[in-house]
């Protein structure tokens, strides 16, 4: 039950002819997992008017503390086009704020408002249980062993340095 | 460097001071890994027409063979109101079509065309390389281990028996 790899060939019928498994391939699980979870916690925060990409946000300024525009694309995953429109949105909800840079005067920086913080503070515990649910069934060694079996994937194909 | 899980609480303050970084959160890992890989393939593929949902669709007919729409929507990781508009645009592109199911002539299913299974082959490289690039220093034995441990994760939150 695997993709073969040891058949990558110039022949590309070759290739094609040998996968018999999408459940094989590591991306593809990935993306299985990481859209359930998402349109899970979705489901469980859009009555309080949030969806993913707001609760990246709120997520990576509690966690990591305010950042710059550019920072925070990356840690909230989303792209550099849509984030700015998204904290638009998120500052006129009183969710977010812009702030000088207390290391560069001449910039600015994104932070929560208390309003945001306490909104972050409601849905982490959704968040959490559904990490709970995801790792059912995982020794604390078997949990520590994912974690970095990830966070090596995410340092062999990441783009910055975050 | 961790959330503290063990500090679930009623008190939400609490709960909120304690995490220290993003990447020990697996669902957040998991969604940093898979947006890049997915951001990495659109790059090299965009020329060809294609984009993430289209691969997805050529790859899950390509290795599971012909499905239903609601089947494919799941090996395809389309949200089933989304893919009936993709599949009529893939069709009039001529990479996939609808035949009578074999094995219920009141139903159909979806299939590829040569044309869409000639484009899937193209693409596989692609995709293959781009896992390949993810799983940089992993040896087969922790190829495998990180399979399994996707495949467990899977299967805790999956919504379907697919």
């Amino acid at each position: 039950m695997s993709f073969k790899r040891t058949s990558i060939t110039s022949d590309p019928k070759a290739i094609a002819s040998t996968p018999d498994a999408l459940d094989t391939f590591v991306p593809y699980l990935m993306n299985r997992i990481a859209r359930r979870y998402n349109v899970g916690v979705e489901d469980k925060v859009r009555s309080k008017g949030l969806n993913v990409p707001r609760l990246r946000v709120l997520a990576a300024l509690a966690v990591e503390g305010s950042k710059s525009v550019n920072d925070l694309s990356v840690y909230a995953i989303s792209e550099q086009s849509t984030i700015s429109r998204l904290l638009d949105q998120m500052t006129q909800e009183g969710l977010v704020e812009r702030k000088p840079n207390p290391n560069d005067n001449r910039s600015r920086v994104i932070s929560l408002t208390p309003l945001g913080y306490e909104t972050y503070q409601s849905t982490f515990p959704i968040m959490l249980a559904a990490e709970a649910d995801m790792m059912q069934g995982f020794s604390p060694a078997e949990r520590a062993m994912a974690l970095e079996f990830l966070q090596r994937m995410l340092n062999n194909i990441r783009q910055s340095d975050i």
